[in-house]
């Protein structure tokens, strides 16, 4: 079978919060509904209030270009060139973004989410519990120029 | 916009282990290779030996159904029916997987990575580096069901 071919997926929910601009910075202060596509049976949540930490999957769905290959973080030329795959930007190929978030409350077919970092009318590809099980083991290693990019960002 | 409708996305590289058959535990022992498709330029991975951990979207290729609504995990009676948002089975809407990995080397345009829960041929759609700062804060609660079925996952 040929995986350079397309695949097709559809969004199951849709991201409704006060974040109408692509602002890099300052992501706390955002709350967030996740509230279930017409077509999506309100049982897919069932059991979900169980878990107080949610990874959502994403779409980037205000990103206009794809990069690929290597530069610097946040076109800042203070960081070194990166590639694409060794950063979290936006403009990736597949423009799919994820980020693990806390679950603060289940309304029916919402979810009111704290440190969701993606804008308003962002489509929602997958929800999926945290388990204490998937996280990393043994000590986290990352350049420094990751943390200084991070300063300002919750 | 309408984002009821379809995305595309496209494998950006392949996964290549021993793994061949869908078993659900014991994933510790499998080490995997990730490739980038051909048409990925190597830079892509610039960098990327500074961080310890990744994390790889993926594509369940070998799932053929998809399940919406709510279930027993592992359609075990022995767990409680939880919607398929509140569980992690690959048989979910966009058949998409994620998982934390242990970086063990670069070589080229491959990594070679540990803890990846995959199947040999899986379509990756994204890698990401782990930082820090995206991994959740606070205490993690989640249901007695979710640790009795990770006790021999890895």
């Amino acid at each position: 079978m040929n995986y350079t071919k397309t695949l097709e997926v559809k969004p199951i929910a849709v991201i409704k919060n006060n974040r109408t601009a692509a602002i890099d910075d300052n992501w706390s202060h955002v709350e967030s509904i996740i509230e279930l596509q017409q077509d999506v049976p309100e049982s897919c949540l069932d059991g979900i209030e169980e878990f107080s930490h949610l990874e959502i999957i994403y779409y980037f769905h205000k990103s206009t270009k794809t990069f690929i290959g290597s530069e610097h973080p946040r076109e800042n030329p203070a960081f070194p060139k990166v590639g694409i795959f060794a950063q979290r930007k936006k403009d990736r190929p597949n423009h799919i973004g994820a980020t693990i978030v806390e679950l603060a409350g289940r309304q029916g077919r919402t979810l009111t989410v704290k440190n969701l970092d993606a804008l308003d009318g962002t489509p929602v590809l997958d929800i999926k519990p945290v388990f204490r099980e998937f996280l990393p083991r043994g000590e986290i290693r990352q350049p420094e120029w990751s943390r200084i990019l991070m300063k300002n960002y919750w």
